[in-house]
C-alpha cells in the first residue's frame, strides 16, 4: 500500500522564526536587551527568511518585551530576511513603525474566552480595532500578518469548530492580511485534525496565505507539520530550541523547536536554506542566557553526541599520556 | 484539496511495550528485581497487550538484565497479555522456557559493522545461530519475534540500504519469525526514508508481520509512525516515559514514549485498549525506581498541568484562609 506522502511534499519551505518574540515572552527571566540583539543577529546568519524579533504591547502586560523599540532599533538587519513584530493596537504601531519596522502581526483567539482572558475583548471587537492597524500599517509600506491562537483546542472552551478557522482566515484576507499563521497555543492537535481544519481552509484560500503554527506539547508537531506540508502549506513557525514552554503546563514544551523541523525538513530533502551548524549554535547561546536547558530533541542528541566524543578525546588523551 | 490520511488510517493499533527491556537494559542504575517486578505488574494492568519484560543474555554483557530468570517468575501473568523476553542463543532460550516465557525474541543488525560490534559476529552468522533458537523454541510452543537494529541508519555505516531490511525480513519469515520489528536504533529515521523502506518491505510480506519500533531522538519518531500507519502496519513498539536514552549520544531521546504515541493515536480516534491514566502511573512509578526525569512529552505535560492546577488550588486556599 502507498503512504499518503507519495509526490505530496514541496521542494521547499519556509521558516517563521518566533523564538525571539513567542519565546522570550514566556521566559520568567528577563534577558538584557543587547543579549536579545546577539541572539537576533546570530539568527540572521543562519539563513533564516523570517524572523520575529519582539512585541510592542504594553510593558505591563508583558515585561520581558518592554526593549521592543531599542531591540527593533539595535539589530543588524540582514537584506533581503524579513523581521517582524506582534503589535496589538495603533499605539504599538507607531511605535514600530517608528522602531523602522516593515512587518507587524496581530492576533486575536478562534475561542471566545481565549480571546478575552488574551485581549479583554470579544472576537468582533478585537477585528473591529485591527481597523485602526491593518490599513495604516499598509499604507506605510508596512506587510501584516495574522496569528489565530486556539485554533486546535482552547484551554478554557475544549474543542474549537474548524469553521472558526475559515471564518476568520478570510475575513483577516479580507482585511489586508497576506499570512495567517493558525495556531495550536496549547499543543493538542493532532494529524486527523490537521488535515479536517486544513481541508476547510484551503478550499477558499491559496496554502500560500497560511502557515502552520505548532505547539509540541504532546510531542506531535512534527508529524502535524508533515500532513500540513503534505497539503501545500510551505510556511511553518518554530522557535530556536523550542523556546517558549507551554503556558498551561509547567515544564512542558511549547513551540515546535526551529532545530527539530529543519533536521526533518532537510532529511527529507525539503530545502530550507538554513545552516543547522549555525542554528543550534544560536540556539546554545540563547540557551545560556536563559539559564535553563531547551527542550529541542535535536539540540539534545547533538549536545549528547558532541559531549560523547569530547569523553572519548579525553581517554585517547590520557591513555597516550 | 481532498483529504489524504482520512480512510488511510487502522481503526486499532497495537503497542508493543519494550520499557521493562530496551528501556532499564540502558539505565546505568540497576533496579532491585522487586521494583522492576512492580512496574511489569503495573503495565499489566494499563490495557497493554503486549510487553517485552527482559532479556536472557549473558549477564556479563548486560548486568541491568541478570535477574531475567526472577523477573520471569514473579510477574503476575494477566490472561491474554502477551509477555516475551530478548533471547541471543540456545542458552538463553533454554533458560527463557524454564521460566515460563511463551514468546521470544531473537536480533539482528541491517548493518555489518553494528551486527558485529553488537553480537561479535557478521549478519549471516547470526542468521545461521537463529537455527539453533527459532526452530527448538517453536517446537516448544513459544512465539519467535525479531528484531532487526538500525534498518534507517548505523552509527558506524551511515546510510543503511533499504534492500536489506527486505532480504532480512524475508529470510526472518521463512525461518519461522512471526513478525519483524524495523528499528532506528539511532532516531534518524524520517518520513520520507520510512515511506521508502515500507514500499520494499510491503511488497513482500503483509502488513501484520512488520512492525514500527522508531526512536525519538531527533522528535520525528510519531510522524514517522504515522508513515507506517497509513501504509497499513498497525503493531507500534514503544518504552513507557520513553525510557532508555540513546546509546549515541547521552541526554537524547531513545525509544519512542509509549504515553506519545498513545495519546497520538487516541486523539486520532484510533483505539489501542490502553488507560492512559494508568500508564502515566506506571510512568512515574519507573521514574522513581530509576532517579531522574524521563522524556516523554506527554508525561512532561501531564505533570506540569497537575502542578499549575495544585498551585492554583493551594492559592485558593490561602485566599479563603
Amino acid at each position: 500500500m502507498s503512504s499518503f506522502l507519495n509526490g505530496r511534499l514541496p521542494r521547499r519551505a519556509t521558516i517563521y522564526e518566533v523564538g525571539p518574540r513567542d519565546g522570550l515572552q514566556n521566559e520568567s527571566r528577563t534577558i538584557p536587551t543587547a543579549d536579545k540583539i546577539a541572539f537576533i543577529d546570530a539568527l540572521s546568519e543562519t539563513g533564516l527568511q523570517a524572523i520575529e524579533i519582539t512585541s510592542f504591547v504594553n510593558p505591563k502586560w508583558i515585561p520581558q518585551l518592554a526593549d521592543a523599540s531599542e531591540v527593533s532599533r539595535g539589530i543588524r538587519r540582514r537584506p533581503g530576511l524579513l523581521y517582524s513584530a506582534l503589535v496589538p493596537n495603533r499605539k504599538g504601531l507607531d511605535a514600530a513603525l517608528a522602531a523602522g519596522m516593515t512587518e507587524i502581526a496581530v492576533f486575536l483567539s478562534a475561542s471566545e474566552t481565549h480571546n478575552r482572558k488574551n485581549v479583554n475583548k470579544s472576537i468582533s471587537e478585537t477585528l473591529a480595532a485591527f481597523e485602526e492597524v491593518i490599513e495604516p500599517a499598509r499604507a506605510e509600506g508596512c506587510r501584516v500578518r495574522a496569528y489565530v491562537s486556539t485554533v486546535y483546542g482552547c484551554p478554557y472552551e475544549g474543542d474549537v469548530d474548524p469553521r472558526k478557522a475559515v471564518e476568520l482566515t478570510l475575513t483577516l484576507r479580507q482585511m489586508g492580511v497576506y499570512q495567517v499563521s493558525l495556531g495550536d497555543t496549547i499543543g493538542v492537535a493532532n494529524p486527523v485534525q490537521v488535515e479536517r481544519v486544513l481541508d476547510l481552509v484551503l478550499a477558499q484560500v491559496p496554502p500560500e496565505q497560511v502557515a502552520l503554527h505548532f505547539h509540541d506539547t504532546r510531542g506531535a508537531a512534527l508529524a502535524n507539520c508533515l500532513v500540513g506540508l503534505s497539503m501545500g502549506v510551505t510556511t511553518i513557525d518554530s522557535a530556536t530550541g523550542g523556546l517558549g514552554g507551554c503556558p498551561y503546563a509547567p515544564g512542558a514544551s511549547g513551540n515546535l523547536a526551529t532545530e527539530d523541523i529543519v533536521a526533518a525538513l532537510h532529511s527529507m530533502g525539503i530545502e530550507t536554506g538554513i545552516d543547522l551548524d549555525r542554528l543550534v549554535a544560536a540556539s546554545q547561546q540563547i540557551a545560556a542566557f536563559v539559564g535553563h536547558e531547551l527542550p529541542s530533541k535535536y539540540l539534545k542528541a547533538h549536545i549528547g553526541a558532541r559531549t560523547r566524543a569530547d569523553t572519548r578525546a579525553d581517554k585517547g588523551r590520557a591513555q597516550q599520556a
